[in-house]
């Protein structure tokens, strides 16, 4: 099944809900229906009667009737004026408003709703002289189609959930009930769907996140500014050292930047014409000063190239800063670590000669497919190129040079990739990196960026063989794209069982009864010099040991609670073999205190 | 010579130039004579005519001349509108302007100048009906004294540069110039501040974080906001590792909260209303929320704390954070790192029961003398504790029992120690570290404070073994401060010769030729496996290789203007008999390639 015959089928649906709806309760007023992610939504009107999932299954069962009567789907045209007259003798009013506002404007009614869902017949801001209906069984709805030839042909499908919706999005207008269905073109596909979206509930990243005490908000601090604990900063920690380690292995230098700035930094850069109403401003209240949080770094790093004469031997340069960027989202967006408001970037930035473009770009794709290959998490790259459009700076020569070197940097990479033309920045072409996780879903994560203008605008120059001026280019790069996004998504991918090297608890030693506890001694020396090389460096051991007085099935309980990868198990016997009992996810097994260390380094 | 008396003879001083600059130029106006710290200045006004510091010696002659005469400064009094008359007689304009609001207004004309400086005999804001004169020789100056009995007891002084001041400093008023002079004891003394303040202005770390590359300042991005380079944030990172590592050798837990919050958290933590006007504001556009940039960071902090339930088993809880704060320092008060407004800070929070406290202070003073004792800078601390007073928060028996385990940790830590009553917050007892640099000056570093009021004010409570909730204490302390101002300190210390440890470039590789370059890789290979490990874990060897076809003379200027601690020379013998000749500020010897790791390790 192609997507567009998806997209009819989820939109068939919609309509045989709403008609579900309406042989129950038939008063049920109808606002739109349209096709969302993985299924669809119809917003209904019945008063004070509110619909729940125990209502679910009599909706589903009417829904089956109607599939089975095999009824086709009716397109038929309707003048407006008998359309509003149709809408107001069958009660729909918001039909009816809808009808009304199309008469008078055309296209510009469906700014607020996606007019292609609405079965809007539109010509371009005009006003609308037809508009056309689909009719299956008794149910019939002003609707712009397409839709599947019959109600059998519409695979499977189950009702979700319902939440309230106002209508048309604005507080100020009735809510009405947005009930929501997922449809597949098989069984086993929806199964699948569903199954996966169980995961994801126990995966959560807000529910682990509290659970294995990763991180809090405070109502005092604000929304969309996490505080990590202890065990979410080592997560953080860990993962950053990873992506530092990784970039200076490539020649990346460290460097610091304050958070705010003066406006004229980005009025330099540009970026204050066109984002300086979406910054967050500081004022000074000693001083008439005045500036920005920055939400991004590039500028900050422009004027450390800036500030010593470059040659061409010199370059490139390479600058890593992991910096806490600030970003002005919308309370109602922020949720967890995935949309925050303090978002803290892995970014870094090559000053480079065009001609070093391509080795630049190997480096940093090596450096990627490194990183997503130790977890496990399968790489997919989209090559974003200019399109025949203007409106895009610097030189077209540049921009095909540099294009092909990204796509030679790709292949030779091995990676996974497709191209897309128009989906360029103005200022360079990039490459995206989307990630696949445990549970199949896809996320954006690392993205490689050139940049032909930035250098320019800052008046960045390094001397080349003959003793010109000439402009470097630049490149943008962050490996984990912002550290808060990507460890909601790797605490998801993980389900909170974290490879031992990222875990904030690694080890944890449990004993059997209180006649081990000098042997314990003896484990955690051992466990004090194991210091894990891979893939981070210098990672020493975070252990605990709980000797309390409890049953080592409680023990047990708790350290997997806390999914504790390693748990070592120390009883009488241990202690005479010299042995410890490891406790995995895979299973246990018997290690001698001789090859702990060994053992641990090789998980 | 006692303070009371230096400063008699630094006044006394101030009038004998005054008289010199009389005789030289006997139209001179004199505005005012303080004493200031190590000497004195006068302003005057000459007119056209501009002092520079080659009519020093001419001034100074004629110094040297009076102080020979030996007259006797003697005292004498006038009613006040006499004295307005005899300024009006001898053209001294500032003297009558200063006498006329003397007469009208008493102390409170003192206000922009210090009334004691002035020979002003005040009385509580009334008018004043006679003031004091001192006259030496000719030369007569309204004073309120007191001075040295005769011009030959001023003991050695120098004069040392001269500036423009507006009078009573405001821009508004005439510009005077204002000639300063140092002034001690005897000759020796002057000496060696002369000799320090030398030394002072070539280890000036403005100067030396330009020559050696640590730090720039963009106008773009604003005054006291420092960028740093890839050297100094090899120096921001190594300090703040090493201040990590110690803290964490006694359990405290790194943790990150954002830079900025709602001003509830605040509020909450009574900072609102003492320090609400002195905070970076910052607003959204996009939202109605405002914030602020946080100035410290303990308010964040206890909102980890808040986050789980705590038990007396799990205290104490230790906190760590190198994060940085925004303090909104006036324009004209910025310079270099020293005064900034984006300060990182190493900071810690101990959440702990009241019987915890000295353990944990041990700890932290431990820490700090360790520190401190390996970058060789002696440390002695202040005891500030409450008086009699009202005011201080907290009951009276906890801060008798703090008070006395803050003292039992400073000597069981063997710290030169001092007493300081009246000395503490309000909010309780803490421990000011003073260290003392290369050239004998002293500079607040660390501090440690106890604080008995901020867990109350955000309701945290720990459990008691009985099952009652108690309010725990909290320990603040940094070891480094604010890391800039530490990493001035640091450079002016070390005049930019860091010790190897924390060397931005610890080693440079000199060749002498091009036939030793295949020897060279085996010695990088060397050097690629060299971790240095005290005082700081985890050290990779930061290394470069100059192998230009430049002269060797050439090479180790280079090297030795970038201040790199150890340099290696490799020529054609030292290949041939598998050695490198090690040049460091002590002098140069030939180690042979397998001992070099070991050798730079015990740097």
């Amino acid at each position: 099944m192609n997507d567009d015959q998806l997209h009819a089928m989820r939109h068939s649906l919609a309509h045989i809900t709403a008609a579900a709806v309406q042989r129950l309760w038939p008063d049920a007023k109808f606002g739109v229906g349209p096709v969302v992610d993985n299924g669809f939504y119809y917003d209904i009107d019945l008063g004070e009667l509110k619909i729940s999932e125990a209502n679910f299954p009599k909706i589903e069962k009417e829904m089956h009737k109607l599939i089975d009567y095999g009824d086709n789907f009716e397109r038929f045209e309707m003048p407006i004026d008998e359309a509003i007259e149709w809408a107001r003798a069958n009660k729909q009013p918001y039909k009816e408003e809808l009808l009304n506002d199309l008469k008078r404007a055309g296209t510009t009614v469906a700014k607020d709703l996606d007019a292609d869902e609405l079965g809007l017949k539109t010509s371009g801001g005009s006003a609308v002289e037809t508009v056309s209906f689909y009719k299956n069984g008794n149910f019939v709805d002003l609707c712009r189609g397409p839709h599947v030839a019959n109600t059998k042909d519409v695979g499977a499908f189950k009702l979700l959930r319902v939440a309230g919706a106002y209508w048309r999005g604005k507080e100020t207008n009735p809510q009405m009930q947005r009930l929501y269905g997922v449809a597949f073109a098989t069984q086993n596909e929806l199964d699948q769907y569903l199954e996966r979206l169980e995961q994801a509930k126990t995966r959560d990243h807000r529910k682990l996140g509290k659970e294995l005490d990763l991180y809090t908000l405070s109502p005092l601090v604000g929304a969309g500014l996490p505080l990590f604990t202890p065990r979410g900063t080592v997560l953080r920690d860990i993962v950053s050292q990873y992506s530092n380690q990784l970039r200076q292995s490539y020649g990346f230098q460290k460097v610091w930047t304050p958070h705010i700035t003066k406006k004229e930094l980005y009025e330099a850069s540009g970026h204050w014409a066109k984002f300086g109403e979406e910054l967050f401003l500081v004022t000074s209240q000693e001083t008439s000063d005045s500036f920005a949080l920055k939400p991004m770094n590039c500028p900050h790093h422009t004027q450390i190239f800036a500030s010593r004469p470059r040659s061409y031997r010199d370059m490139p340069v390479r600058y890593l800063e992991t910096t806490t960027d600030y970003r002005d989202e919308k309370t109602g967006e922020l949720g967890g670590l995935n949309r925050v408001r303090s978002l803290t970037q892995d970014d870094s930035h090559v000053f480079c000669r065009p001609d070093q473009i391509e080795d630049e770009i190997n480096n940093l794709l090596a450096a990627a497919r490194k990183l997503y290959a130790s977890i496990n998490m399968p790489l997919r790259v989209r090559l974003s190129y200019r399109d025949g459009g203007d409106g895009y700076l610097g030189e077209l020569s540049l921009w095909e040079s540099a294009q092909a070197q990204l796509k030679a940097a790709v292949i030779a990479n091995e990676l996974n990739y497709f191209e897309q033309d128009g989906e360029a920045a103005f200022y360079g072409p990039k490459i995206d990196f989307m990630a696949t996780d445990a549970i199949g879903r896809e996320h954006q994560v690392a993205t490689v960026q050139l940049d032909f203008v930035q250098p320019g605008r800052f008046g960045l120059v390094y001397t080349d063989a003959e003793g010109n001026a000439q402009t470097p280019v630049m490149i943008h790069c962050a490996l984990l794209g912002s550290i808060e996004r990507f460890l909601s998504v790797f605490i998801e991918h993980t389900a909170g069982w974290f490879p031992l090297w990222a875990a904030p608890e690694q080890v944890r030693i449990l004993t059997i009864n209180d006649t081990v506890l000098d042997y314990v001694k003896e484990v955690t020396a051992t466990l004090d010099q194991t210091v894990l090389d891979t893939p981070v460096k210098y990672n020493e051991l975070r252990y605990t040991t709980d000797d309390r007085n409890e049953s080592l099935g409680k023990k047990i309980r708790e350290a997997t609670t806390w999914k504790v990868p390693v748990q070592l198990i120390i009883g009488q016997q241990d202690k005479e073999k010299r042995e410890v009992s490891v406790r995995t996810q895979t299973g246990e097994e018997k290690i001698l205190l001789t090859d702990l260390s060994d053992y641990l380094k090789k998980i």
